[in-house]
Protein backbone atom coordinates (compact mmCIF):
# COMPACT_ATOMS: atom_id res chain seq x y z
CA UNK A 1 0.00 0.00 0.00
CA UNK A 2 1.51 3.44 -1.10
CA UNK A 3 2.04 6.10 1.60
CA UNK A 4 -0.95 7.89 0.76
CA UNK A 5 -3.37 5.05 0.25
CA UNK A 6 -1.83 4.03 4.24
CA UNK A 7 -3.01 7.46 5.27
CA UNK A 8 -6.19 7.73 3.42
CA UNK A 9 -6.98 4.14 4.87
CA UNK A 10 -6.14 5.27 8.39
CA UNK A 11 -8.02 8.55 8.21
CA UNK A 12 -11.12 6.28 7.43
CA UNK A 13 -10.70 4.63 10.07
CA UNK A 14 -10.22 7.72 13.19
CA UNK A 15 -13.20 8.30 15.21
CA UNK A 16 -13.15 12.10 15.61
CA UNK A 17 -15.04 12.88 19.56
CA UNK A 18 -15.17 16.63 20.09
CA UNK A 19 -14.86 17.83 23.89
CA UNK A 20 -12.98 14.44 24.78
CA UNK A 21 -11.87 13.51 27.48
CA UNK A 22 -12.95 17.78 28.19
CA UNK A 23 -14.36 20.11 26.78
CA UNK A 24 -12.40 21.67 23.66
CA UNK A 25 -10.49 18.46 23.01
CA UNK A 26 -11.26 16.92 19.72
CA UNK A 27 -10.29 13.11 20.61
CA UNK A 28 -9.00 10.92 17.90
CA UNK A 29 -10.34 7.88 18.80
CA UNK A 30 -8.30 4.35 16.67
CA UNK A 31 -11.33 1.79 17.64
CA UNK A 32 -12.52 1.23 14.16
CA UNK A 33 -9.32 1.75 12.63
CA UNK A 34 -7.96 -1.54 14.97
CA UNK A 35 -11.28 -3.22 14.41
CA UNK A 36 -10.44 -3.10 10.55
CA UNK A 37 -8.32 -6.03 9.80
CA UNK A 38 -7.31 -4.74 6.69
CA UNK A 39 -6.54 -1.05 7.92
CA UNK A 40 -4.40 -2.51 10.86
CA UNK A 41 -2.14 -5.02 9.20
CA UNK A 42 -1.34 -2.79 6.71
CA UNK A 43 -0.68 -0.24 9.80
CA UNK A 44 1.44 -2.91 11.00
CA UNK A 45 3.36 -3.58 7.64
CA UNK A 46 4.26 -0.15 7.45
CA UNK A 47 5.84 0.20 10.87
CA UNK A 48 7.68 -2.90 9.98
CA UNK A 49 8.85 -1.15 6.88
CA UNK A 50 10.40 1.48 9.48
CA UNK A 51 12.45 -0.66 11.67
CA UNK A 52 12.60 -4.26 9.81
CA UNK A 53 16.35 -5.52 11.05
CA UNK A 54 17.38 -2.94 13.38
CA UNK A 55 15.96 -3.22 16.75
CA UNK A 56 15.83 -5.87 19.48
CA UNK A 57 12.75 -4.80 21.26
CA UNK A 58 9.69 -2.98 20.53
CA UNK A 59 8.17 -0.47 23.36
CA UNK A 60 4.82 0.62 23.52
CA UNK A 61 3.49 3.47 26.01
CA UNK A 62 0.48 2.51 28.16
CA UNK A 63 -2.07 1.67 26.71
CA UNK A 64 -3.14 2.18 23.44
CA UNK A 65 0.56 2.35 22.07
CA UNK A 66 0.98 -1.61 23.03
CA UNK A 67 -1.93 -2.40 20.51
CA UNK A 68 0.77 -1.16 18.28
CA UNK A 69 3.89 -2.14 19.49
CA UNK A 70 3.42 -5.99 20.28
CA UNK A 71 1.76 -6.93 16.72
CA UNK A 72 5.18 -5.17 15.35
CA UNK A 73 7.33 -7.23 17.67
CA UNK A 74 5.76 -10.52 16.76
CA UNK A 75 5.92 -9.26 12.90
CA UNK A 76 9.87 -8.19 13.10
CA UNK A 77 10.48 -11.21 15.72
CA UNK A 78 11.46 -9.13 18.82
CA UNK A 79 10.36 -9.11 22.01
CA UNK A 80 7.65 -6.35 23.16
CA UNK A 81 8.21 -4.07 26.45
CA UNK A 82 5.70 -2.08 28.06
CA UNK A 83 6.00 1.38 29.53
CA UNK A 84 3.96 1.96 31.81
CA UNK A 85 1.82 4.69 34.48
CA UNK A 86 3.40 4.65 37.49
CA UNK A 87 2.01 1.93 39.94
CA UNK A 88 1.32 -0.61 37.28
CA UNK A 89 4.51 -3.04 37.66
CA UNK A 90 6.18 -4.94 40.25
CA UNK A 91 9.24 -3.82 41.42
CA UNK A 92 12.24 -3.54 40.41
CA UNK A 93 11.22 -0.68 38.32
CA UNK A 94 12.77 2.31 36.41
CA UNK A 95 10.91 5.55 36.64
CA UNK A 96 11.04 8.48 34.69
CA UNK A 97 9.15 11.99 35.51
CA UNK A 98 7.99 14.69 33.59
CA UNK A 99 6.13 17.39 33.54
CA UNK A 100 2.46 17.90 32.17
CA UNK A 101 0.44 21.75 31.67
CA UNK A 102 -0.69 21.28 35.41
CA UNK A 103 2.02 19.28 37.64
CA UNK A 104 3.78 15.99 36.29
CA UNK A 105 3.93 12.63 35.83
CA UNK A 106 5.81 8.89 35.80
CA UNK A 107 6.44 6.60 33.69
CA UNK A 108 7.75 3.39 34.68
CA UNK A 109 10.05 0.35 32.76
CA UNK A 110 10.32 -2.74 34.73
CA UNK A 111 13.64 -3.51 35.56
CA UNK A 112 14.13 -6.71 33.94
CA UNK A 113 12.38 -6.54 30.71
CA UNK A 114 15.12 -4.87 28.87
CA UNK A 115 19.02 -4.75 28.81
CA UNK A 116 21.61 -2.29 28.30
CA UNK A 117 22.92 -1.61 24.60
CA UNK A 118 19.55 -3.22 22.52
CA UNK A 119 17.88 -1.18 20.50
CA UNK A 120 14.39 -0.14 20.58
CA UNK A 121 11.39 0.91 18.49
CA UNK A 122 8.81 3.36 20.54
CA UNK A 123 5.11 3.21 19.06
CA UNK A 124 2.56 5.00 20.28
CA UNK A 125 -0.96 5.92 18.68
CA UNK A 126 -0.72 9.28 18.48
CA UNK A 127 1.84 12.30 18.52
CA UNK A 128 0.09 15.55 20.25
CA UNK A 129 3.14 17.73 22.52
CA UNK A 130 5.00 14.67 22.53
CA UNK A 131 6.37 14.85 26.34
CA UNK A 132 4.94 11.51 26.90
CA UNK A 133 7.10 10.17 24.26
CA UNK A 134 10.13 12.51 25.18
CA UNK A 135 9.92 10.70 28.76
CA UNK A 136 9.79 7.31 27.49
CA UNK A 137 12.57 7.64 25.22
CA UNK A 138 14.59 9.39 27.94
CA UNK A 139 13.51 6.95 30.92
CA UNK A 140 14.86 4.03 27.73
CA UNK A 141 18.09 5.73 27.01
CA UNK A 142 18.70 6.43 30.44
CA UNK A 143 18.74 2.72 31.23
CA UNK A 144 21.23 2.16 28.85
CA UNK A 145 19.19 1.53 25.71
CA UNK A 146 19.31 2.84 22.50
CA UNK A 147 15.86 4.73 20.57
CA UNK A 148 16.35 4.01 17.04
CA UNK A 149 13.15 5.97 16.26
CA UNK A 150 9.52 6.86 17.54
CA UNK A 151 6.73 5.86 15.36
CA UNK A 152 2.74 6.49 15.54
CA UNK A 153 -0.26 6.30 13.94
CA UNK A 154 -0.89 10.30 13.57
CA UNK A 155 0.95 13.29 14.12
CA UNK A 156 -0.70 16.35 15.11
CA UNK A 157 1.29 18.56 13.97
CA UNK A 158 0.12 22.21 15.07
CA UNK A 159 0.97 20.97 18.49
CA UNK A 160 4.91 20.58 18.12
CA UNK A 161 5.48 17.37 19.42
CA UNK A 162 8.15 16.44 16.90
CA UNK A 163 10.35 19.66 18.04
CA UNK A 164 10.51 17.82 21.68
CA UNK A 165 11.69 14.64 20.24
CA UNK A 166 14.63 15.93 18.13
CA UNK A 167 17.19 14.06 19.26
CA UNK A 168 15.46 10.49 17.45
CA UNK A 169 13.76 10.14 14.07
CA UNK A 170 10.16 10.17 14.27
CA UNK A 171 7.77 8.55 11.85
CA UNK A 172 3.92 9.40 11.41
CA UNK A 173 1.94 7.34 9.49
CA UNK A 174 -0.57 10.27 8.94
CA UNK A 175 -0.17 13.99 9.74
CA UNK A 176 -3.02 16.24 10.77
CA UNK B 1 7.20 -26.61 19.51
CA UNK B 2 5.54 -29.02 21.72
CA UNK B 3 2.95 -28.56 24.35
CA UNK B 4 5.34 -29.64 26.73
CA UNK B 5 8.04 -27.12 26.12
CA UNK B 6 5.89 -24.37 25.13
CA UNK B 7 4.95 -24.63 29.19
CA UNK B 8 8.63 -24.95 29.68
CA UNK B 9 9.34 -21.73 28.15
CA UNK B 10 6.43 -19.75 29.67
CA UNK B 11 7.58 -20.95 33.18
CA UNK B 12 10.83 -19.86 32.37
CA UNK B 13 9.61 -16.75 31.20
CA UNK B 14 7.40 -15.44 34.38
CA UNK B 15 8.80 -13.98 37.52
CA UNK B 16 7.20 -14.40 40.63
CA UNK B 17 6.84 -11.71 43.03
CA UNK B 18 5.87 -12.57 46.24
CA UNK B 19 3.46 -10.12 48.37
CA UNK B 20 2.56 -7.89 44.56
CA UNK B 21 0.29 -5.73 44.79
CA UNK B 22 -0.63 -6.88 48.37
CA UNK B 23 0.59 -8.81 50.84
CA UNK B 24 0.01 -12.70 50.45
CA UNK B 25 -0.29 -12.46 46.91
CA UNK B 26 1.94 -14.01 44.78
CA UNK B 27 2.13 -11.71 41.27
CA UNK B 28 3.19 -13.28 37.85
CA UNK B 29 5.44 -10.70 35.95
CA UNK B 30 5.30 -11.55 32.35
CA UNK B 31 7.65 -8.81 31.65
CA UNK B 32 10.48 -11.66 30.92
CA UNK B 33 8.34 -13.45 28.38
CA UNK B 34 7.20 -10.73 26.35
CA UNK B 35 10.67 -9.88 26.27
CA UNK B 36 12.30 -12.97 24.65
CA UNK B 37 11.98 -12.62 21.41
CA UNK B 38 11.62 -16.62 20.73
CA UNK B 39 8.98 -17.77 23.66
CA UNK B 40 6.75 -14.07 22.69
CA UNK B 41 6.71 -15.93 18.93
CA UNK B 42 6.08 -19.32 19.75
CA UNK B 43 3.04 -18.44 22.51
CA UNK B 44 1.28 -16.13 19.60
CA UNK B 45 1.62 -18.79 17.25
CA UNK B 46 0.40 -21.17 20.25
CA UNK B 47 -2.89 -19.37 20.30
CA UNK B 48 -2.78 -18.86 16.77
CA UNK B 49 -3.57 -22.74 16.63
CA UNK B 50 -6.49 -22.17 19.50
CA UNK B 51 -8.42 -19.60 16.68
CA UNK B 52 -7.38 -19.85 12.88
CA UNK B 53 -9.95 -19.05 10.45
CA UNK B 54 -12.20 -19.47 13.44
CA UNK B 55 -12.73 -15.68 14.53
CA UNK B 56 -12.89 -12.65 13.05
CA UNK B 57 -11.85 -10.35 15.96
CA UNK B 58 -9.35 -11.31 19.06
CA UNK B 59 -10.49 -8.92 22.13
CA UNK B 60 -7.74 -8.10 24.78
CA UNK B 61 -8.35 -7.41 28.47
CA UNK B 62 -6.82 -4.42 29.82
CA UNK B 63 -3.94 -3.71 30.00
CA UNK B 64 -1.72 -6.97 29.69
CA UNK B 65 -4.38 -9.03 27.55
CA UNK B 66 -3.84 -5.85 24.62
CA UNK B 67 -0.02 -7.29 24.76
CA UNK B 68 -1.32 -10.99 23.66
CA UNK B 69 -4.33 -10.00 21.89
CA UNK B 70 -2.83 -7.50 19.48
CA UNK B 71 -0.22 -10.06 18.01
CA UNK B 72 -2.66 -12.59 18.00
CA UNK B 73 -4.88 -10.37 15.58
CA UNK B 74 -1.62 -9.49 13.83
CA UNK B 75 -0.96 -12.74 13.09
CA UNK B 76 -4.49 -13.99 12.08
CA UNK B 77 -5.51 -11.03 9.94
CA UNK B 78 -8.33 -9.88 12.05
CA UNK B 79 -8.70 -6.91 14.02
CA UNK B 80 -8.36 -5.93 17.47
CA UNK B 81 -11.05 -5.02 20.24
CA UNK B 82 -9.81 -3.37 23.61
CA UNK B 83 -11.41 -4.68 27.01
CA UNK B 84 -11.00 -2.07 28.97
CA UNK B 85 -11.67 -1.04 32.50
CA UNK B 86 -14.37 1.73 33.13
CA UNK B 87 -13.87 5.30 32.34
CA UNK B 88 -10.97 5.09 29.65
CA UNK B 89 -13.01 4.64 26.11
CA UNK B 90 -14.78 8.05 24.48
CA UNK B 91 -18.73 7.35 24.16
CA UNK B 92 -20.53 5.46 23.08
CA UNK B 93 -19.62 1.99 25.15
CA UNK B 94 -21.28 -0.68 26.01
CA UNK B 95 -20.74 -1.60 30.02
CA UNK B 96 -20.47 -4.73 31.90
CA UNK B 97 -20.65 -4.52 36.10
CA UNK B 98 -19.13 -7.88 37.97
CA UNK B 99 -19.02 -8.62 41.58
CA UNK B 100 -15.11 -8.53 43.24
CA UNK B 101 -14.38 -9.69 46.51
CA UNK B 102 -14.63 -6.41 47.79
CA UNK B 103 -17.56 -4.62 46.09
CA UNK B 104 -17.68 -4.29 42.18
CA UNK B 105 -15.97 -3.58 39.16
CA UNK B 106 -16.58 -2.44 35.35
CA UNK B 107 -15.37 -3.45 32.01
CA UNK B 108 -16.55 -1.46 28.46
CA UNK B 109 -16.04 -1.90 25.40
CA UNK B 110 -16.54 0.48 22.74
CA UNK B 111 -19.69 0.78 20.77
CA UNK B 112 -18.21 1.42 17.11
CA UNK B 113 -15.42 -1.99 17.56
CA UNK B 114 -17.79 -4.93 17.22
CA UNK B 115 -21.14 -5.75 14.84
CA UNK B 116 -23.56 -8.32 16.05
CA UNK B 117 -22.49 -11.67 14.32
CA UNK B 118 -18.71 -11.79 14.73
CA UNK B 119 -17.17 -14.44 16.33
CA UNK B 120 -14.33 -13.76 18.65
CA UNK B 121 -10.95 -14.81 20.23
CA UNK B 122 -10.76 -13.14 24.08
CA UNK B 123 -7.33 -12.96 25.13
CA UNK B 124 -5.77 -12.25 29.30
CA UNK B 125 -2.45 -13.53 30.79
CA UNK B 126 -3.58 -15.21 33.49
CA UNK B 127 -6.87 -16.85 34.47
CA UNK B 128 -7.40 -16.72 37.94
CA UNK B 129 -10.90 -16.67 39.75
CA UNK B 130 -12.32 -15.97 36.18
CA UNK B 131 -14.58 -12.89 37.23
CA UNK B 132 -12.99 -10.57 34.87
CA UNK B 133 -13.23 -12.72 31.81
CA UNK B 134 -16.59 -13.76 33.13
CA UNK B 135 -17.92 -10.44 32.87
CA UNK B 136 -15.90 -9.92 29.36
CA UNK B 137 -17.50 -12.56 27.81
CA UNK B 138 -20.49 -11.63 28.74
CA UNK B 139 -20.36 -8.42 27.98
CA UNK B 140 -19.03 -9.65 24.57
CA UNK B 141 -22.21 -11.38 23.70
CA UNK B 142 -24.82 -9.15 25.53
CA UNK B 143 -23.83 -6.90 22.22
CA UNK B 144 -24.56 -10.02 19.89
CA UNK B 145 -21.00 -11.10 19.62
CA UNK B 146 -19.63 -14.88 19.96
CA UNK B 147 -17.37 -15.43 21.88
CA UNK B 148 -15.22 -18.63 20.06
CA UNK B 149 -13.08 -19.44 23.17
CA UNK B 150 -10.58 -17.52 26.09
CA UNK B 151 -6.92 -18.05 25.75
CA UNK B 152 -4.38 -17.38 28.53
CA UNK B 153 -0.94 -17.79 29.07
CA UNK B 154 -1.24 -19.52 32.46
CA UNK B 155 -3.97 -20.61 34.49
CA UNK B 156 -3.98 -20.85 38.60
CA UNK B 157 -6.20 -23.98 38.88
CA UNK B 158 -6.53 -23.55 42.39
CA UNK B 159 -8.48 -20.51 41.98
CA UNK B 160 -11.44 -22.45 39.98
CA UNK B 161 -11.60 -19.76 37.18
CA UNK B 162 -12.15 -22.44 34.87
CA UNK B 163 -15.54 -23.27 36.42
CA UNK B 164 -16.64 -19.80 36.17
CA UNK B 165 -16.19 -20.14 32.79
CA UNK B 166 -18.57 -23.07 31.64
CA UNK B 167 -20.22 -21.47 28.60
CA UNK B 168 -16.80 -21.08 26.60
CA UNK B 169 -13.55 -23.57 25.32
CA UNK B 170 -11.05 -22.23 27.89
CA UNK B 171 -7.24 -22.43 26.77
CA UNK B 172 -4.56 -21.97 28.97
CA UNK B 173 -1.11 -22.25 27.55
CA UNK B 174 0.39 -23.11 31.06
CA UNK B 175 -1.40 -24.51 34.00
CA UNK B 176 -0.21 -24.06 37.86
Amino acid sequence: MSPDALAASIRAGLRQVPDYPEPGVLFRDITPLLADAKAFGSVIQAFAGFFDGQVDVVAGIEARGFLLAAPLAAVLGTGVLAVRKAGKLPPPVHQQRYDLEYGSAELEVSGVGIRSGQRVALLDDVLATGGTARAAAQLLERIGARVEGIAVLLELAELGGRGNLTDWPVHALLTD
